[in-house]
């Protein structure tokens, strides 16, 4: 259990994407309610449930377990809601810090964000340049808000 | 992960109870989706998530894991849907057969639902005299229905 301080960028440029390693997650939802959505994460061979609280400015409650990589891939091929979201991320070094860019596929395609993970929510952090607007508060962009509202029906 | 296969029976008469030991058991859901219940329990000291696939005839598609007791008193307190479900849980032998008694308390207090697990749909079994009719597929009795409906407002 703990509290996650985060904050979401979108990026504009493609100047992180030298030499930065990819991991293809597959990840859906048991519940997308905002007070407490329940994901199934699958990162290459490894598997995570996560259950998230509601997000109080860039901090909410988030609980994490590892689960069976088999128990997930029926979770996501049987139970989760459609569509499932699938993404590479990618981990950047930058500035003491490490960035996971998101880059969205399928009903996502087009939709780039850089995440960062910080101790608490003032910490004063060195912004890459290839990140444009925050959108740490922006609920189009939860992950759990990308399935029903996929970036490929934005207009 | 496995495939659960439970008959449930509600409870006509006190023979049962002679013995039995109970155990307190406080449980929420992060989702009441049938195709998709997640169930946070704590049981004594020891505390699960638990998430159920749709009902298919008596068995369904179950994923147990153990969670830390301290996560799941919090999951309760703060993410859980309202009301939560407080029940004393029996275990009674019968026939070579441990049955589960649920003697439910709260908005539920009346309720006394009697469980037993099988290792496939059409195995046989000897009925306790202190069963009455079989709920199995009675959706009213799903735990996670006697939330938003609980017993006391059924007339």
């Amino acid at each position: 259990m703990g509290i996650e301080v985060e904050r979401k960028f979108l990026v504009v440029t493609e100047q992180w994407r030298a030499g930065a390693e990819r991991t293809l997650f597959r990840q859906g939802y048991l519940s997308t309610d905002r007070e407490r959505t329940v994901r199934v994460r699958l990162a290459g061979d490894a598997a995570w449930l996560t259950i998230k609280g509601v997000t109080e400015g860039v901090s909410r409650r988030e609980f994490e377990y590892a689960v069976p990589p088999a128990d997930a891939e029926i979770l996501l091929d049987e139970l989760c809601l459609r569509p499932l979201i699938e993404k590479y991320r990618y981990r950047v070094q930058h500035a003491g810090l490490t960035w996971e860019v998101d880059e969205f596929l399928g009903d996502n395609a087009g939709l780039i964000i850089a995440e960062v993970e910080l101790d608490h929510p003032d910490q004063a952090i060195e912004l890459p340049s290839w990140v444009g607007k925050e959108v740490s508060d922006d609920a189009r962009y939860f992950n759990a808000n990308l399935i029903a509202h996929p970036y490929c029906r934005w207009r």
